[in-house]
């Protein structure tokens, strides 16, 4: 490592030649490489930007210029690119670098992200602000052609188109989003599109030109000139100049000199531009090449031979939710699937192999996925939309006016609930309690092991309501699962456990940490009821009510901010019962909780058996081990 | 009226002549007025449609075909066409008709709507479930220019050209949303879109020509009919034909014989086909005619002079934000401003006028308003997105992720909290509290009356971080507003008055009736404490705190359901704080509230004094009355 070890800033890239640019590519390629396959993350994605990524930073000033990296798990570079190198082994680790990029962490970076399609909107939001102030800085937004799926992306353009404000928009085009990419947008782009128009327009003009012995040669031209014009206008340039945007490219996106050319020529350009970059996900690592879905967000791998490592023999909950879901969807035709773009993520793989027909990617775009799931149900469907907890976010108002308000059969399957681990702040699915809970006629389970999950499926297809429930990233409990999943009833609860000095009611997988806890207490003469409510709403009013009226203290245990969450849900149903026990909330506070490993948050956050034993233990005014203490 | 009353299904429509469904059109218009100048409601929309509505019955056949009216503002021609003409006077009274399609209402009515942009996405739905099932039915979606700016429609609009299904959308072209239309898709369909391709190849065209003796006449016909489909490709279809959509228009929405003949046609196509239909806004009544905007949502009107009734001398709430945000924008340059196609709603016009550089209207695109100003933000501005709460649920992954994550000083102005009236359950602000609490970072106050909602809006603007402030629909209470707002501290709150047998917390505008609670139950030996803590977050933990320790008897009072509300927040507290007092908790249940008058609505739960101070007295185990009663 000659070059990325010696720069200072990215302003030195001036000072470099095309060759030793394209040496410094190669560089970053085995700095990527190097920590991913220790770490993981996001490494295709990562991959197919470097060249972008080291033109960019040549032509723009970093930080005076902004660069607005859509999603963000593509900036791997950009982080080698901006002082980052020496800290690039922590990378997704707890206290580490960010997997995306965070203003917290570097000048450089000009907006967090995480999710998708915010880089638009966000740019022209600062290129407005830099006309105001009266500044001169580029502003520049890195956007994939699955990012330009959602909705936000073309509000954002349609805004852009308007304001004619200066802004770039780099569409970095990779033909595919996480899963191969889907949509009529895609096929425009991929220049798949045949136009009746082009057709016709051509077969007129041969015609012609065949009857014509004299002036051929002009006409030839003519034709010939206003093909190519048409040709050029009906690639994806259409679109964009239809939006108000100047159109370059498409440009290859791994040839270093012409994206410095094409990025400086832009950059005098007036008005918003667009320009579109092809780019190969995963280049320059031919495992990641050849799959690309396998290594957009991967775990350590070996990386010679590009085999993913640490992969236990236990089922993910996700893998137990795409078994059952083809399992329910054999007995039951009404049962269809939709997924945002993530296929392989929430585990639809196998669904969409089994019922083609059956199945929608609908693109990077959680609020259609919803509102056409609506559609589906009510004309007789059982849709359930595979979702993560955090991506639903997006579709709140969609769950809320689309789906509930009607009462309409739709399922919410809520994947990677909870602490998602090495994404951090901007993937943890921890506000899902707290803005599902408040919707009207919303049936909400968090099961507490991949048995309960299954019957929670079972009864969502049953019931003729909309349905959510949520369930952890990870391994499940490795629990035998036999048979056919039976439906639950709705709104009745579990007692686990029972004991005289307290209750602790565990919402869904925090209920094993909260067995364990109550055992540790037993051992130290504490006893405690264990009571899993199954269903976060509705509650199982009578039981709930019962078991802290009789112990008189009780503790809630949840992998969700306690704001608005279950414990409050707890609460507002013994206000109501006139029940005022002594309370003590577990759960995440009221902050954004960083990056780390499940377990190390979980422990942080006082979220594991010990964590809840020690709150358990301090609430009562007992010491650690206080019991043997006093009987030694 | 002769063949509005005679038609028992619309059906019916095959059986009248063309001259005959045109004075139908005038009966509707005229029974659309008749009701609307009494009850208010969605004039301009729905005169816009009536041909159009018309036409559509008469082509498709309803129930068993679907159409799917975007909004649904527009819908009072189809009411009437469907068997709802003796309902039609009760039109958004409590216990009457909708002002929106309503399932529950009608067979007819094929899906529930308030919120915009929905309808391609439950339109595609209901196709592709038609095509699972194997059904034969047509599916019409019908939505406006205004609708189609939302990242929604476009999500929608890329599945649709993707699936090729047999969807008909039917645009209504009006060239506005509520206000006049912005953004670039806007520009495009009013074909004011000059292309430089257009230009440059009629240009090389005639040059050819006239240098060209023979031939001239085929010439200039091939000519002709290039530039022919070149205007037709770079007219709206151009962007509808690139997203796979078949493409029919323009054509004029009043032209009855013209509208029935394209559906026709348009019937038998298959696949996705876009119908562009060209209306006017009001048509048929020319106060609506030439103030759109005024009567797109209207109170009660004297039908010969449009002059609109029963405007209170009052101020409203919306008016009071309008001048104070003029106000502190004249001092502070970083203010800007941000609405979503609700320039008038939200009482920006004013802003607009003195600062049309710091205003921004991003069209009916909530995302992106937040998202937008999530990049001014970053840059130094301090932009304040005034939204309708019930649009905000539209933008809650944007102002958690994009603003509050990055602790960015966005302000929301959260106008229609609570309770809004007439519009119904889509349109209650009655779920910002419970959304809006667990995001980190973010300030939310809810002023009881004007003089506060001045001094929130002056504290939002000095706090470095994501702020919000809630006020209601109608008219303040009429409180005299002199000087500068000057900021409050945050998270204090105030004590109202003191008494011993309890301490009522009230939020918001709610704070007045439960001091006229409190008084009455004063006037019958009841001495409650008021609190008003002016912020639902950060709450004032010692105030709420000491207060709840010091009574036992606490009581929570909001204009928002209770789950995860008001209410939770301070029992949240308070079991932290480790204080268990008795709780009632007043606010609004879990389930969507119908329409009705803002008046009869806290009546009927509960939130008026007499509701609040019958709770209290409830619980506190007294008759109204009885310390009089005991005296006697």
């Amino acid at each position: 490592m000659i070059y990325l070890k010696n720069l200072a800033s990215p302003a030195d890239l001036k000072g470099l030649t095309l060759s030793q640019l394209e040496e410094l590519a190669g560089e970053i390629r085995e700095a990527i490489l190097e920590t991913v396959a220790q770490t993981g993350g996001h490494l295709a994605s990562s991959l197919g930007v470097v060249e972008l990524t080291i033109a960019l930073h040549r032509v723009f000033d970093t930080p005076v210029d902004k660069i607005v990296w859509d999603v963000g798990h593509q900036a791997y570079a950009h982080k080698l690119l901006t002082g980052r190198l020496d800290r690039f082994a922590t990378l997704r680790q707890f206290g580490g670098l960010s997997g995306f990029p965070k203003r917290e962490e570097s000048p450089h970076d000009a907006f967090d992200v995480g999710h998708s399609s915010t880089s638009i909107s966000a740019a022209l939001g600062m290129a407005a602000a830099r006309d105001t102030l009266g500044g001169k800085e580029k502003v520049v937004a890195v956007i994939g052609d699955g990012s330009l799926t959602s909705g936000l992306a073309f509000e954002g353009l349609n805004q852009a188109g308007h304001l004619k404000k200066d802004l770039i928009v780099v569409l970095n085009d990779n033909e595919m989003s996480i899963s191969p990419n889907v949509g009529a947008l895609s096929s425009f782009l991929s220049r798949k599109m045949t136009s009746d128009f082009v057709v016709r327009f051509k077969k007129e003009t041969e015609q012609f030109l065949v009857n014509l012995p004299r002036f051929g040669k002009d006409l030839l031209n003519l034709a010939r000139r206003a093909e190519d014009s048409l040709k050029s206008f009906l690639t994806p340039g259409m679109l964009f100049e239809a939006f108000g945007f100047n159109y370059v490219g498409p440009i290859d996106g791994h040839r270093l000199e012409e994206l410095i050319e094409t990025l400086q020529n832009v950059s005098r350009l007036r008005g918003p531009t667009l320009i579109h970059v092809v780019t190969k996900k995963g280049k320059g690592y031919p495992p990641a090449e050849e799959n690309p879905a396998l290594f957009h967000g991967v775990g350590p791998f070996d990386r010679p031979t590009g085999q993913v490592l640490g992969v236990k023999g236990g089922l993910s909950y996700t893998a137990v939710f795409g078994r059952t879901l083809v399992e329910l969807a054999e007995k039951d035709e009404r049962v269809v699937a939709i997924t945002a773009a993530m296929a392989e993520g929430t585990g639809l793989k196998l669904f969409a192999e089994r019922f083609p027909g059956r199945f929608y990617d609908v693109g990077i775009a959680e609020q259609h996925a919803v509102t056409f799931a609506a559609g589906l149900a009510c004309r007789g469907m059982r849709p359930v939309v595979a979702i993560y907890s955090t991506f639903l976010q997006r579709a709140f108002d969609n769950v809320l006016h689309d789906v509930c308000l009607q009462n309409l059969p739709v399922t919410f399957a809520l994947d990677r609930g909870g602490l998602v681990g090495a994404d951090g702040p901007t993937h943890h699915g921890v506000f899902d309690y707290s803005f599902l809970r408040p919707i009207p006629n919303l049936v909400f389970m968090a099961p507490r092991d991949e048995a309960v999950l299954r019957r929670a499926m079972a009864t969502a297809v049953d019931y003729d309501g909309p349905f959510a429930y949520r369930y952890p990233r990870g391994d499940a409990l490795g629990l035998l699962l036999e048979g056919a999943a039976e439906p639950l009833p709705v709104g009745i609860g579990e007692k686990l456990r029972d004991g005289e000095d307290g209750v602790i009611f565990a919402a869904g997988t925090t209920v094993a940490a909260a067995m364990e806890a109550a055992r540790t207490l037993e051992g130290e003469g504490l006893f405690l009821t264990v009571v899993d409510p199954l269903f976060i709403k509705p509650l199982d009013r009578d039981l709930i009510a019962a078991e802290a009226r009789r112990s008189g203290f009780v503790v809630t245990v949840e992998e969700n901010v306690l704001q608005g969450g279950f414990g409050s849900a707890v609460m507002e149903l013994l206000a109501e019962e006139g029940v005022a026990p002594r309370m003590l909330m577990i759960g995440l506070p009221d902050r954004f909780v960083e990056q780390g490993s499940q377990s190390a948050l979980r422990a942080l956050y006082g979220l594991d058996a010990a964590g809840i034993a020690g709150r358990i233990r301090a609430a009562l005014g007992r010491e650690a081990g206080s019991r043997k203490a006093a009987a030694s």
